[in-house]
């Protein structure tokens, strides 16, 4: 038997208290205990997003809110903004060309943030004002790169823009705060920085959002945020929700509440820099040059193949990380620390690496990178 | 303490088992684990479909694979006709209007299956063979009707239409044959008579369903069947799906299988002919004229409101029945026997009907209900 230790940027591992919450009996989602059960999570997300507005639930997975917020937000031959340095900021763009929107786009390499100039320059070339919408993503879970969105929305906020910001990754677990910041939609899923089963996505609209969402013009029946207002007002969905995974949310959000979100952000930028140490100890480079908290993405040295030692790892070791995406794949090896991590998930991580890359060859001193790691663990 | 019975017609009580499976460690849903549960899971749903063409996940709700049925297979501006005969079949039309279709309706009385004959006439007006697809539900749970859907395969087989099905409600409990019923679409969900809970919706496409599929014109991206089948090729899903749900579901359905379909459909045969008895003694009315065996929808005295009998049953005695839907509200109360449903809870949802309306002042002779379901599930 192989322990198996699930270390992928979502679904990432579930405690046991959440993935017990599942099991409690079934109940009818037009009924009383449902509706105490909506209200809780929908008031809890608030507060992690950092808003005023509602939040509305969507069964589904993080892609299902983002081509939602498409579909109830962009009208066919509209123009949209999209900053493009990843493989769900390509996600943004497919699904915009997809609704036929013309999509202007800000291309990044891959591994950088965006330079928020950048978008102020761009917006400030359409001289009509006609571009409808900013699209972006928190942190690109394919790259490991934390977008500046605060900056960014003080940028859009001077346009007649929403800016529409794909959370999935980052929110719950990194300081993000929609309001403060004058982001119109904001959409997160419960799989990653939740520890919570994927299955369900949820969404926040500002008020200039809700007003273009009344006039959008794209097919839209599932995903119809204006059911779901109305819905929402009793305390429901409009179609049959995913009671269960929902319940586990629930237990989720009660963990992190009684954490505190200013201790759990503080905890993903330690085990961040631990593992970012441990890294820099193994002389292997970092991938990211505006590194996210959530997850570390590593280079592995020229002449050992990607998916060749996260492989080995996985089977010999049972430490499952995440490969490249799109023209990543081969090249990197991403290391989650989102939602249930502690300390020596860390150290388990960055030990089974050291195992790894000493297998393949790899010429270091055994344990110099778990000491690095426990360089920055110790001080708590 | 209130001890609480669930007897809506879905989300229904999901075994400790299938529950149970949810709490398995998480898996990456790119990994060889992963992989076999989707196999698991296609190839079994293959079977209760009744057809030889591929399976297809999608991570939703019931309504999120009829709008991927429209977004697949219809473009703005055809023509479809769809039977509607109840809250479901009233879906298929808004849908379809959402995406721009020309809807020709079969306006069938609630209550009752629709004539086939109806559908060959209507097919036989069009006289230049412009309808596209035909929609129907299998058993619509808002009136508790089941259609002759082989009846209606027939006629719509030797037309240029594709046949779509909702079988959200009565596969897996009903008698159903994809193939042998000439139906090109099948789609059905986790959280009726597959006894797990709401979150993972299935679908399955006839060869001439893909042809159209391919030259569709209305936007899709979480939804696009093509990315499925793509990604069905290496057994994953195109986007993150629910894991644990998609778990619960493999394990309910090792459960059916070891009963057998055949014992299945004869469970739920029974079940719902015990209902029945009980309510005709208590000269209770049915609603449905061409009722389903997955619920027994009934009328309650005239003089004794549906929505208040439920909820006073509901709260007093902790049995929860389905209530109304659109122009059925507070008219109807819905009894589910689908799914994890066995004699006794027959007998336990009539001896709650009987203490409800004796509470309510109905004078009949306590016991009679439940002496008559017990007469027909002695016979077992």
């Amino acid at each position: 038997m192989v322990k198996k230790y699930l270390m992928t940027p979502g679904p990432t591992p579930v405690p046991a208290a959440v993935a017990s919450a599942q099991t409690v009996d079934m109940v009818s989602h037009r009924g009383r205990e449902f509706h105490e059960l909506y209200q809780y999570v929908t008031k809890t997300l608030r507060e992690v997003v950092g808003t005023s507005h509602e939040v509305y639930l969507l069964t589904g997975s993080g892609t299902s809110a983002m081509e939602a917020a498409v579909a109830n937000l962009t009208s066919p031959g509209e123009k949209a903004l999209v900053i493009r340095g990843g493989h769900f900021g390509n996600r943004w763009a497919d699904i915009l060309k997809e609704y036929g929107v013309m999509v202007r786009a800000i291309d990044v390499e891959w591994g950088r943030a965006v330079n928020p100039k950048l978008v102020a320059e761009r917006l400030a070339e359409d001289t009509e004002n006609e571009t409808r919408a900013v699209f972006t993503t928190f942190v690109d879970t394919s790259t490991g790169v934390v977008q500046d969105v605060e900056e960014i929305g003080r940028i859009v906020a001077d346009k007649n823009a929403l800016l529409v910001v794909d959370a999935v990754s980052g929110l719950g677990a990194v300081d993000y705060r929609m309001d403060e910041w004058n982001v119109d939609v904001t959409l997160s899923a419960s799989q990653k920085s939740f520890m919570t089963p994927p299955g369900i996505a949820f969404m926040s609209l500002s008020g200039n959002a809700w007003k273009v969402c009344e006039r959008a013009k794209c097919p839209r029946y599932y995903w119809d945020l204006r059911k779901c207002r109305q819905f929402g007002e009793k305390h429901e969905t409009p179609f049959t929700p995913a009671v269960a995974t929902l319940r586990a949310l629930a237990k989720a959000l009660e963990l992190m509440m009684e954490e505190g979100l200013a201790n759990i952000f503080a905890r993903h930028e330690k085990m961040a820099r631990a593992t970012r140490a441990a890294v820099n100890a193994l002389a292997l480079r970092l991938f990211a040059l505006n590194p996210a908290d959530v997850l570390t993405v590593i280079r592995p040295p020229d002449d050992i193949g990607a998916d060749e030692l996260r492989g080995h790892i996985a089977r010999t070791y049972g430490v499952v990380f995440g490969g490249g995406q799109g023209q990543l794949k081969d090249r990197i090896i991403r290391i989650a620390h989102m939602g249930a991590v502690g300390p020596f998930d860390i150290i388990t991580a960055v030990s089974a690496l050291e195992a790894g890359l000493a297998d393949k060859g790899y010429v270091f001193e055994l344990g110099v990178g778990v000491g690095a790691a426990e360089e920055i663990i110790k001080e708590m």
